[in-house]
């Protein structure tokens, strides 16, 4: 496994291009981590320019988070290039469990993603998580609507997603983090500091930030877990250097963290 | 009425889940105010999900901002799902004036939530809203024309919108606010800084943040001079801490200041 | 020419207003980079409002940094309308050579405002101007990937889009940025810093600034001098005020520079 610094150098070393499909909230905030940590972000959705747009492209971000069938259509055909050209794949399920829809298109795209044989990592709350996963503790009996908090129903969730799916790797979010790989791996982050969830769209900039770590690492458990250990102490310095004065400071001052470190 | 600071308490208590259709200016600035202010902000547009989308939503916003026929579809349908959940609706008619097809998105936007018996808060500046009551003034004889900063006929075309489509509370944002209700009631605000409208879309947080409070507060009237007391509050302690450091400074804090409330 | 002085007071004087249908990324950005200045943003794409919010623009921005198909149909109205009215044009053809679709669209919106025979500033980093000038360079036998920092290469192939296009004026963003106008003018400017390029959207604003500038100038070549003067020169300030602090703090003082100007 890379260390973070090792990690971060070859990111501001190789500039890889992240190419994003992503919510209409989370579209400059992810552009902004991007560049800060050394990264180049391109957002394009156009059926007519995917497939060069891909060509050029050293990772995709998929996120739902404002889906439509426009916008479901051009993630489709992303996924499809990005998995002939063999670039790692981020999907971030946001919002998975609140509509059938969302739900619905994030299984749909995992399945894709396998028939494709695509290098796929899932970033989601625990939340999203366990929706993605209901079936498969429903079949086993176990209420779906366990507390999510429960680290083992989540590491048995994210399990499950892998095999079926034939993920890489699954990453999860809360207030400790699991990063879940393929070969049976599985790692805790405990860092990250609560105002993360007070500022919109964080969540979002972490699934780019770990496209670029994936775009620069072939081992993407390694690459996830170094991802969510780099933003969650850029949280956690952000929230320490804006103490008492806001929101506002902290989220100018998590990226001024990720372009510092 | 509750006072500002019990119904700040009861949206951090509550946190409840605003639906927003916005416009793409206003859409990452609108879900950090509702964060700031401890409500949580929920994007979507996709016809799919919007049933399950409302049934899980406080409060629905609909900013006409950058409005087109597909995001007017969306929006007939959001409000109608609203009205018969009987969430409060808060609808801001950005730019009505401007083009023919702002102004009767509006006005149909209004007769559709009077049809499904909405409730509903229609949020707006002088030109806007004068705009929309525009045939009522003329019919009277009014010259349409007629300076926007007269409160006289502010408060006319208020109360003529109150009362053809029922709307339950009328805001109109300018030096000094008006707040004017279905029940005969207005009020004045004159907090507030000229610095607000120096940065973009601090009218479209204005009309986020009254849904919070809507959503909290059974009478909208109430709810909805909080709100602007709130934001205008907000407005002039950021003015204050950021003097002299220009409109960058200023947007932070006024995050800041909503965070701290 | 108009010193940048006169130019920035008259921009506050008029406050003209300044149409965009730019990309998602750039779209708040824009807004108070605009705002900022003393001029008055306006985002609009539905063909219903096009010609009413023409009518009321003082100049017209073309983006198409994430363009797709029913927002080029926007596009090619707004231009069709903006040379009727005869006011100026900034295209800024984002990410042409990425793709023969953003490459084709520039060229045939060019050549959409030759035939109207509109006003346009061309807009674009060394790069983008490079592929649009692609087949002029190649059918002089010249590899058309020669070095994008070449002076000359660029003088040239600016020199050459505008004879082929009827444009006013080409402003080149780089290291050394270049205008060239299409009377056998062009200028140098040097001002700048390399941080303007490591957050989002900064060539965004600048072709939105340079619209505010060229809405109070007739003469294009020295509103669009003046424009890229103006950003340069609030980049440099603004990296030595928020010098050690990263890109964050670089962001909002880069707006508070452009409000004190």
């Amino acid at each position: 496994m890379s260390s973070l610094s090792t990690a971060i150098q070859q990111i501001k070393k190789v500039r890889p291009l992240i190419h994003n499909i992503t919510n209409l909230v989370a579209t400059e905030f992810s552009a902004n981590a991007l560049l800060s940590l050394g990264a180049s972000p391109l957002m394009a959705h156009a059926p007519e320019e995917l497939e060069e747009i891909i060509q050029l492209s050293n990772a995709l971000v998929l996120n739902i988070g404002t889906i439509d069938v426009r916008q479901r259509e051009s993630m489709f055909m992303a996924l499809s290039l990005a998995c002939q050209k063999d670039i790692p794949i981020l999907l971030d399920p946001v919002g998975a469990g609140a509509s059938k829809f969302r739900t619905q298109t994030a299984l749909d795209l995992l399945q894709h993603a396998k028939e494709k044989r695509g290098r796929l990592v899932l970033k989601g709350n625990a939340s999203e998580i366990m929706s993605l996963a209901g079936h498969f503790i429903q079949s086993k009996g176990v209420d779906s609507n366990v507390g999510a908090d429960s680290a083992d129903y989540l590491l048995d969730a994210a399990k499950n997603l892998i095999t079926t799916y034939n993920i890489e790797t699954v990453g999860i979010t809360g207030k400790d983090d699991f990063i879940v790989g393929k070969n049976n791996q599985h790692a805790l982050n405990s860092h990250g500091h609560p105002l993360m969830s007070q500022i919109t769209a964080t969540g979002c900039i972490l699934t780019a930030i770990t496209a670029a770590f994936c775009a620069v690492d072939s081992d993407l458990f390694s690459a996830t877990q170094n991802a969510f250990k780099c933003l969650s102490l850029a949280g956690e310095a952000s929230a320490e250097k804006s103490q008492g004065q806001g929101l506002g400071s902290f989220k100018v001052q998590l990226i001024n963290e990720l372009s510092l470190l």
